[in-house]
């Protein structure tokens, strides 16, 4: 294998494909980029057997060939390489030398004969996303999914399609986030569970552009394509839960309150509630009708906010952790929303003042 | 106590003096800092029992008086608080009441009576230097101050001034930098070895402007007096080495080289160089006149790096720990620089091309 390329796009596509390689594999193959080179480009992949990231460049190659280099050490070579193009040749003995302005280093590279084969996703069930929608999605809602592995369905997001809408559903024991997204195009309904690890990596690599991604599934697994780069990963099998029985349907109590001064007045009660004690509340009273008492006690000290509200229905005093409204807070693009309660220990809901663009929901710690 | 002060620059000072406060001390009092209030200012300090680090602020002062906070809580609220205004006030409980827009935080402090007394530095032995000069000086030296605490008089950088020039040395066990100032007017003549932590924050206080920086000594404390900041701390007892005895006074091969090629190139050559194998050297050698060979090899691979050089004398092969060389290159801001060698095991001091300002010695590794 011979060819030449850029590289600041070799290091450009090495960090992306980085992503999906294990760090603390028992197989050192593992730990390696599979550099495939062909006519008149490379393709460099990283697989940790659940998650596969493949990326293309454009290349001079003057002989076919492929190679695994060890991750870690060959990003760290390219970063520093002195010239603006690079020579990348490997021989039969699976050496490996990399050249650029006066620079020649050689390194052990592994036969690409056992690294794992990515599967191979065919399939009609194609949906086509704006970039940008499916990143904000992902944000919106991944921080929700469980790290609880007794639950494997839970480690993952909902993704669903009805036709004319995508929705995505993420839930830990404590909390649930939708989003749902009218993209108003005749899409095939679909319904699948993505490792939440795997939208981490898909949403990082994502741009906030109008540019399209292009969404494949098979029964087993599940392909993003942008471009030069495509994400290949397992789907969760299983039953997700049926969230919708959880969502309330009634509201005693509505707030209309902006989320940034919620937000910032939730934080500094987080420094006051001692990160190791998790039990440890905020509290929220409504006193006036159109004032939201946010206060918390610890043996730190105490803190009490107040902030403007319209408050409409009964006023109550109801316990949170603030974690749960500092994520979902955090994430929404809006100058008000609305917080529906339902006495002080039915769940919470967070939603957009008009319409269900999104829903939050969280429960109260129990007093 | 009682003041109201900006919150901004409340932020910014307790940042500096927070640099001062240990983390992990036995004394909870000493995580905190102090906040003294009289008159129309408020001094704050930090003090870990070697450095202390005292910061003034204008403020409102309706009540005055003095109370230690945890450092780390203090720092957190207050960058987070939501007014550009604080209202800070203690009780005679130590009760401490943190109020900003809306937000009332209280919080248990701590009774200032014991909270440990910095050294009164008072001495008419008095070095003004620009702040950009000193922070320049530290930079280029305190690198090489040695963490081997058998040799305490080496933890420190000897600092002396012969009444026109300012030079500060530091050693460890297999370099020495020295850095020199000509100051040109009428200083004092003084010789002190400065703790290489304490060094450490002051060169990070320090503007990189010409503001002055006024250096006080008793015999056993500095006090750097930076306007609005003072820093005090221990001075290192003890004789420092006499390093001019190890500096070679000959040069059997004078090379000429950029800096920052020769610095890209050891920075390639250690990756290659396992962190953990301390021992695996770079090769030098000059196999013809005008290239310096920088070369690698160990398990992971091999590095060749070519550099145009100017050679004097005789061409030698030398093999070094590329780390020495990187620290000292790291901080030269010359175009050209001179690198001396005496054969394959005497010293090498790397020194601009004309004059002294600063001499960086490497001990090469035996082969």
């Amino acid at each position: 294998m011979k060819f030449i390329c850029s590289r600041d796009r070799l290091v450009e596509i090495v960090s992306i494909v980085q992503k999906a390689v294990s760090t603390r594999s028992t197989l050192p193959i593992l730990d390696g980029i599979l550099i495939h080179a062909s006519e008149n480009s490379v393709r460099l992949t990283g697989y940790d057997l659940e998650t596969g990231i493949e990326a293309l460049m454009d290349s001079d190659v003057s002989s076919e060939g492929e190679i695994v280099i060890n991750s870690r050490l060959f990003g760290d070579i390219i970063r520093k390489l002195p010239d603006e193009n690079v020579l990348l040749e490997s021989n039969e003995q699976n050496q490996v030398t990399i050249e650029s302005g006066s620079s020649v280093f050689s390194i052990k590279g592994f036969s690409a004969e056992g690294y794992p084969k990515i599967p191979i996703v065919t399939d009609d069930q194609k949906i086509s996303l704006s970039q940008g929608v499916l990143k904000e999605m992902i944000r919106q809602t991944n921080f929700a999914v469980s790290t609880d592995e007794s639950r494997p369905t839970l480690n993952g997001c909902l993704f669903s399609s009805d036709g004319f809408a995508v929705e995505m559903v993420a839930i830990d024991g404590f909390r649930l986030a939708i989003r749902k997204r009218l993209i108003g195009t005749d899409l095939p309904v679909v319904k699948y569970i993505i490792p939440g690890k795997t939208l981490s990596e898909v949403g990082r690599i994502l741009s906030a552009k109008d540019e399209e991604v292009v969404i494949y599934s098979s029964s087993n697994h599940i392909l993003f394509d942008i471009g030069n780069v495509r994400i290949v990963s397992r789907l969760i099998q299983g039953e997700y839960m049926n969230y919708k029985s959880i969502l309330p349907s009634s509201a005693n109590t509505t707030l209309v309150v902006s989320p940034q001064a919620m937000l910032e007045a939730l934080e500094r009660a987080s420094l006051i509630i001692l990160s190791e004690d998790r039990r440890s509340p905020v509290q929220f009273t409504m006193p006036i009708d159109d004032t939201l008492v946010i206060s918390a006690q610890t043996e730190v000290g105490t803190l009490r906010e107040e902030i403007s509200v319209s408050i409409t229905g009964e006023r109550i005093d109801i316990d949170f952790n603030p974690r749960y409204f500092i994520d979902a807070l955090r994430v929404i693009e809006k100058e008000e929303i609305s917080i529906i309660f339902n006495g002080s220990v039915g769940p919470c809901v967070i939603k957009p003042t008009e319409g269900d663009d999104f829903s939050y929901l969280v429960l109260p710690l129990r007093r």
